[in-house]
């Protein structure tokens, strides 16, 4: 089963990063202006996305009132750092739960976990919890990373077709693709803008990352490539990823990764 | 028909902002670290709303390098202030296309196509294009703004379940709203965060509401509410929306709007 | 006399826009991290240089918790969107000062009397104040910028000196510029960074600006260059500033604007 | 003399951070607006304090073009991820200069004279820049930080008199302030905001800060107040200044600091 965690990995830390009782807020004393409030989850997450790199951990927008981060490299406490800096510089303020367990997935419903037993995101007195669950004494090792793209985006869609098909085209697609990731491989897949998607996932192998290019396409119609990296920190896989996907442009492959031959 | 455009709103103005040859600039001269990137998109954005909402318009992040915003109130030449500001604050620049017509859908394919007829996004020589295209003599009236949420989304979702799950659901929802507003009523539908998804549509009645809202739960076994407002621009139209929802959110009710008892 | 107000001018408005009891906010619950500060300061600056900005104005950082304004294009009620803006986006909120008078320091003192008369800056529940004052029925027309610069600063100070010398020289210079425009012109004078300082004034003639760079030539041993420009806006002026400062640069001459020959 | 080098501190680690180019950007094609110019400058600063921060330094606006850290704890090289992130965000890249030197001035000096000795700063070839220079083999061991505030400056100028003599007198008194702890103590101090100055300095005891302080009171009519910390990086020594300086106001004092009675 490519499922199962390689021992390389050893286990994988996510976290998450909650607006603490951030619905009420939008609405308080009146519904806030729209764009403000589009634009303050922006900052905040730039934010978030700035802290986690700084660490070479990567991070994703969420639902933007819930954001994601990979966080191999991160001790739990520091985050005490980032919910510093966001009451310093937002009118809202974070919760963090950190989850380390040997699959993505589980490592984010860990990390999740924390945050729902210490009360609800609507909870006035819930404030900047800070806590981590390690899941069946799994410690962060390697992190893989896989980096997709819509082959020939910007002829068959930007170029092409309007704004608004394009932008649900390719949702729908990376959309798609995480829930396969999640369902098959226990992963965690997000769109990142453009036509990019990443996963932090278990070492997969070609023939399994095959089977989910060619599912995807069954389902959506889109041709999707992928490159693989593997490495101590997010930054690291997700650089070898970046690196293994220019390799498919530039000689038409559409799966390259850190493999020895012998693995296909 | 529900989608034929009601005469109080003659026309509906949207905008594309699409970022110059941005696909290329990301790997040159090497990919770049990930983070940096999601943090400038989400940067570029919070820009983009804050010049929309400053004008009374709505933003939406689209692809991060194809945003999309409501701009009825903007004139199209307005738009080289905000190209000004990008180019002096960011790496990167932006073109803008503009496009007013009967429908949201063809407005935004219109602005599309300003940008296509232009040059291609990945054309290096085409930069801070900016133009307008108006179809079939329409003009920017009245906004019509829906705007949904879940019914207890942090009871049924966020509390309850992983974030990875919660995400995904929401995600799957508020996509299979959009298509079902794009397909049935030429709607531009978007996920805006937490469980939050806002249309500028026609100025849809009640029952043509609850049967978008009985179709989307039937695809996704999620449950919607939607507020509605109309007014002359979209953060006119998109506050009552808001307080309608309120309405709901306060009463139980599924669809608050700004209709007459004679309209149902 | 110089500093009598040119009947081109008419008067002149000015903001002060105060951060609300920042001081005791910066040390509750303990002192905050004075880099987290430093960043809120300025961030805070920018957000509302852009608003400034946006409308034709001309923003200075003034003390950071005392920012300033010229807004001769700007109604003062439209304050209360930049209050909006700035409690949307920060965990501070902001009173805003505007006063319209015949100079450009007595504008500004009108707009800090009306914040001074509302209460305490660290009161704690004065806040969000907005309110204009009009000194004998002055109203805004046309504005008068002069841009100075440091003649060559780069081989001077930036290359040549350290750059804790550097920038005391040129602060001083600057401190002095100000104090001297302030005392003969009734004119309002800022370091914008670099070696650029930049004055709302009377419409000041080419002999009174000879006499300014003189004096702080004496002063500081430091020779200053000057552009001036007028217009509508702040920002109108000081594009013509700028153009005639880049008139010096290319010519060697010192003083340039848009005087008659007969002018001198 | 109160300005030889304590034991406990070693030495001091300042650097520089200058936009490559700057000057010349920011009239190509031509002058660009003022009030954007004044924007970036400002996020800019804000993301080089964010960086600092981050490692317990601290950073001062300088000129805006040439920014000022203590970098005790950092690394020369750990700069070159600031200047990947500069230039993923900003349209302008920076230099770093890096001095280790035995007082904060020669640290300062050798930070700028890396940067000089690699050519000027208007050069458009020289960019990224990135060098260290040890001064007579200082290692950065403690640092000492001291906090001054005006005595009651809401009640003497906030609250009393116009904003442009309020920061008029302020800048004043911290440049004064400024250059009398660098001529007599090899210091380097900042206005940072408010009422507020920030000097890293040799270890100054209770009677030579009682000379500055009377200094600057007979020079300008400003009374001043101060705390002083010590500590492995800025961030330790200036929270222990801060809440000296918490001190002076609860008490009435015009000096505290961590010194032992038989100090003074």
């Amino acid at each position: 089963m490519t499922h199962v965690t390689d021992p390389r990995d050893g286990g994988v830390r996510l976290a998450v990063v909650q607006i603490d009782d951030y619905g009420p807020w939008t609405t308080t004393p009146a519904p806030r202006r729209e764009t403000d409030l589009q634009a303050l989850q922006a900052r905040l997450f730039a934010t978030v996305a700035d802290f986690f790199g700084d660490r070479d951990g990567y991070a994703f927008a969420g639902r933007y009132d819930n954001m994601l981060g990979v966080a191999n490299h991160i001790e739990p406490e520091t985050f005490s750092r980032l919910q510093e800096r966001v009451a310093n510089r937002y009118p809202v303020s974070v919760s963090v739960g950190v989850g380390t367990a040997s699959t993505p997935a589980a490592a984010l419903e860990a990390a999740g976990a924390v945050l729902q037993e210490a009360g609800s995101a609507q909870q006035t007195d819930r404030r900047e919890v800070l806590d981590h669950r390690v899941v069946d004494g799994a410690t962060p090792e390697g992190v893989t990373v896989a980096h997709f793209d819509v082959v020939d985006a910007t002829g068959e869609l930007t170029d092409r077709v309007s704004p608004d098909i394009a932008e649900r085209t390719v949702r729908w697609t990376m959309l798609t693709l995480s829930d396969r990731l999640a369902e098959a491989h226990a992963a965690v897949a997000r769109f990142v803008g453009g036509d990019n998607a990443i996963a932090v996932c278990p070492p997969l192998n070609r023939p399994a990352l095959g089977t989910v290019l060619s599912d995807v396409r069954a389902q959506t119609g889109v041709e999707l490539q992928v490159g693989v990296g593997h490495g101590p920190s997010a930054h690291a896989a997700g650089s070898e990823a970046k690196h293994a996907l220019e390799e498919c442009r530039a000689t038409g492959s559409r799966i390259e990764g850190p493999w020895e031959v012998a693995d296909d």
